[in-house]
């Protein structure tokens, strides 16, 4: 990532990448786990001309990204009249340490999806809100669903895993020139770990919860970020 | 973030946030604390009229963004040019579980900085050079500064700290309507937290060099993402 891995454009698809092809995969299965471990995309949204990234929290459902938002969110209303866009989801693994500050690196996944976003609505949309919520908080299935009111404020937006790629990272040791090699220096790879804490019940459970924390989030997956 | 935070646009500045605004900040040292705390930014790129997002190494130099790639990068050629540009700093730090589904939410922290990146050129190239390592391996002092043409292979690119914004949730509850208060159903906050593992020693290090972290290493600080 600090050699500006970059997609090109102007090729088909466009999300060929002209830097460092070894770290562009065309793997679905490795776009997925890494959708699937992501909790945050950044979602480019170009409005009067302007460009703005804005953070969503997003869920993979087969074949397309969801997000939702405000009805009253700009950037919604923008994104769903269709325009072009770019999400771009990126975990970072580590730091890599290299005998040369030219070769130290990082460890990454990252994918990026290009298209357009179209408005979820009907049957599909509560579809879409269920699975936002099993994917954002999996297991978590004793929330009070949205009532019509919540729906009508909340916009869904859907965008097809058509045109992407995955860029990743993961070297097991610096890739220093052979000329360094032998400096009296340390080298290596500095993992960076994201973990659940610990849930902290909110102060005004009523008496009688139980305040510890249910099953289904002590059993949340690790690594999601 | 869930609800789709968004920025506004044409006011001034364009960084004002028209969704909930009790979430933005004008907090120079919030700032300043977010972007040095993260290590990856999420860059906009339009290239042909078509908006890419591109995750960068960054690092922050007093009132401004650095950041460096392959002359050879296509985001890195388009950048230099001046375009105008956004960049996103977003670091998750927790899940907010509530007694809904539409109230649940995530804690983050997000930047988003405008306006156009220049080249950094001649003396102060070598110094941003210095700083980006000194702040992405803070206190690893001990490598190889980059050779003439490691240098020249680099684009250095400044971005002003002048027309940004900082938003933050940091919920200690979730922000439950009071006729959901009563569910007897567990809700809390599930810290997101993102910390070192063990570093991994380089397989090749020559014999005799201690393969034991370096005290800088140990030293970095938690919460880095």
């Amino acid at each position: 990532m600090t050699q500006g891995d970059t997609p090109s454009t102007g090729s088909t698809p466009n999300t060929q990448i002209r830097r460092l092809p070894e770290r562009q995969m065309h793997d679905r299965a490795a776009l997925d786990a890494l959708l699937d471990a992501a909790l945050v995309a950044q979602v480019a949204v170009v409005d009067e001309g302007r460009p703005y990234v804005v953070p969503l929290a997003f869920a993979r459902d087969g074949d397309r990204l969801l997000v939702h938002g405000s009805t009253a969110s700009r950037a919604f209303r923008v994104l769903a009249q269709g325009v072009r866009t770019c999400v771009s989801v990126t975990v970072l693994d580590a730091v890599v340490v290299a005998r040369s500050q030219f070769h130290s690196s990082m460890n990454y996944r990252s994918a990026m999806v290009l298209g357009a976003f179209a408005q979820v609505v009907g049957e599909d949309k509560d579809h879409a809100l269920h699975l936002l919520t099993a994917r954002l908080l999996p297991g978590v299935d004793w929330q009070r669903p949205p009532s019509r009111k919540e729906a009508a404020q909340t916009s869904v937006l859907a965008l097809a895993l058509a045109q992407w790629s995955v860029k990743a990272s993961a070297e097991d040791s610096p890739q220093d020139d052979p000329s360094d090699i032998d400096a009296p220096v340390w080298a290596g790879v500095v993992p960076l770990t994201h973990t659940w804490g610990s849930p902290r019940p909110a102060p005004d459970l009523p008496a009688g919860v139980d305040r510890a924390t249910p099953r289904a989030i002590l059993d949340w997956p690790q690594g999601r970020a």
